[in-house]
């Protein structure tokens, strides 16, 4: 059957840019604006990571491609650092270098999900993470826990309890985008200990594991390294998120699929950035980390503060219920005034089964804009959604 | 059914790196080394637009984000540049810059193929295409045509042929990788007329349409601009594969859903390498590319009388039937005879059913390199199979 122009299914369940709307009605207000809905953080990278900083002298082949599994001198700085920090066997062939951490769960997420298996997705949960599964033509089946379960068998019964039979994966983000929490470690066992029984793969969304204000973070390949993917990302670490560097690690057998669908869809990470990320890994990378690190923790507890929330123990980013603060026009009508004012927040729905949530970024501007923008909607929550 | 540790069903069917067995051998071997099975370009990209040349200071957000479409000063440059040469309308929202032409392909065949389709592949085609289609659950078609067709009747009986019930695409390369050829005129009107009969997407990929030594690239955009989804690269039109910057340009429906797979496998292009590409299409793109076309076509012409083929008419490679020159160890052979030299090149079989041809490349190493690199295979050659 002839189908143009009729395009794939699949892609019609996919989000489309949830923001743009929002953000071209930014772009025309007359003052200072708050972009406090994106993921975004605003710090340089570390001086001699700087684009200008990697002179094609000194980095034969800067403009060429790299080897699709990544630079083997970024292959072998991430190597010692898992080494380090998760504490289990790593071996290049655990590593997939990657465009940015959306490209290392693609890359996992296509190599191992079959079409209609679904994906358990601890929610809320990063928005792209839905679309990753569909694209593949996995079922993403959104499992609300951060906020619901009180303990790790609470958290363990809610995740069985959504378990499909063709549940062929666990997707788990911890420190948590968009709620700041840290899965606690009996939680992280008992939930790997569950998901080994099920005989199902864990893909671990370990991206914010550089910004723990409170409390540990627990690694899930060290629990489980036999079918942990394990994704990471220089972008938020860094200050380099326009780089697209990532990397996931996992069992090698695993790793030699996520780099066939890796070549099929970026081909090899940027050269680039492969080197600015060694070179950060190699250099001033944990000097930048604890000054960012304590930098974005002050901007974090003084925006809840403002909003009476208890601090973030990680990530960069606020999620909490608006529903006390909405009218007749719901949430829609909350971000519409918001976006009247010059600030965008992210919309709960974006995140699981959230109709009544808000996310903001506290690290996407520098903190007095940051500071300004969330004064400004705990004043919008305060007039109300009539007088706003 | 749990299912780990299988992987998912599509992956086994993709290729894996078909050269680095190969590679290995090359990286032991003790003297200068031919590297012509990969396709690259040598150059250096054009003063300008080397990573060292892109100031922070002067480009602000260098390393955060790009919007998911792309920098807007970067799709106003291609907009233009598509006017100009394809001479159809082209809106910002026909254009999407993706992670190069991988990154372009992937997406529209994302955007457009459901599982089950089938997408027919003029053959030879670039090897990467037949695990895109694979990858989102299509069913790659090879049709041979390049050396098979020898009119615009001919070229579309045979697509005809190659044609099932659940046909939804078309892919045709050209100037072609492997080949060298070009479509001619009057053939690519043949097909694209047929394919609008069927109700076919066309998917054509034009990454080589810089390097033309003889004859005319006709744009298929400019034939069948509501059907057509045209890649575009910057990678080896201006020495930067490295980077992972291309684009796509086609119907504005099919782009913002080639923009949704964009943003679930690779996020955003790299940002630096967006800025590169658009100071070399402000700057020196046109000059830079009029010296490159001239070393490239002197390298093609004489690898190609070297080796008594006819000379390229575009690209950057040769592809040629090899039968004479095996022995009982085939394909195989040949290749680990060139590989114990320091030599190698790609086998036919990655480019579809070809069994006994090579494909060399004359632009993946400085001239006098791939000069010595020919003349050892002209060599290889003439031993024969035994003596070699």
């Amino acid at each position: 059957m002839p189908r143009f122009p009729a395009m794939a299914p699949a892609v019609a369940a996919l989000g489309g840019s949830i923001y743009s709307s929002l953000a071209e009605r930014l772009a025309a207000h007359p003052g200072e604006t708050y972009p406090l809905h994106v993921g975004d953080t605003w710090l340089d990278p570390p001086v001699g990571a700087h684009m200008e900083d990697l002179k094609s002298a000194q980095n034969p082949g800067l403009h060429r491609y790299a080897p699709p599994e990544g630079l083997p001198r970024l292959v072998d700085a991430v190597v010692a650092r898992q080494r380090a920090r998760v504490g289990v066997d790593t071996q290049r062939d655990h590593v997939l270098i990657a465009a940015g951490a959306t490209g290392a769960l693609g890359a996992m997420v296509g190599a191992t999900i079959a079409p209609g298996e679904e994906v358990l997705c601890l929610a809320p949960y990063w928005p792209l993470i839905a679309g990753i599964v569909r694209q593949y033509h996995g079922v993403p089946v959104p499992v609300p826990l951060f906020g619901a379960a009180h303990s790790a068998d609470e958290a363990v019964a809610i995740v069985a309890a959504h378990r499909g039979p063709r549940a062929a994966a666990i997707y788990l983000n911890t420190p948590n985008n968009p709620t700041g929490e840290l899965l606690p470690r009996t939680w992280l066992e008992a939930l790997v200990a569950w998901a080994a029984r099920e005989g199902l793969w864990i893909f671990a969304d370990e991206v914010y594991e550089d910004y723990v204000y409170r409390g540990e973070h627990v690694y899930c390949r060290a629990l489980a390294p036999e079918r942990t993917l394990a994704a990471h990302s220089f972008s938020k670490a860094y200050g380099m998120a326009g780089n697209r560097c990532g990397y996931v690690v996992g069992p090698p057998a695993v790793i030699a699929g996520a780099r066939k669908i890796a070549a099929h869809t970026f081909y090899s990470t940027p050269t680039a950035s492969q080197v600015a990320a060694a070179r950060v890994l190699e250099g001033p990378g944990d000097a930048w980390l604890a000054d960012a690190r304590a930098r974005y923790q002050a901007a974090g507890d003084a925006a809840a503060a403002r909003l009476g929330l208890p601090p973030p123990a990680g990530g960069t980013f606020l999620f909490f219920d608006v529903a006390a603060h909405l009218g007749d026009d719901g949430l829609p009508g909350l971000l519409a005034r918001c976006a009247d004012h010059g600030l965008l927040v992210a919309p709960g729905p974006s995140f699981g089964p959230y109709a009544t949530h808000i996310r903001v970024c506290f690290t996407a501007a520098p903190p007095a804009v940051v500071e300004r923008g969330v004064d400004l909607l705990a004043r919008i929550f305060t007039a109300g959604p009539r007088a706003a």
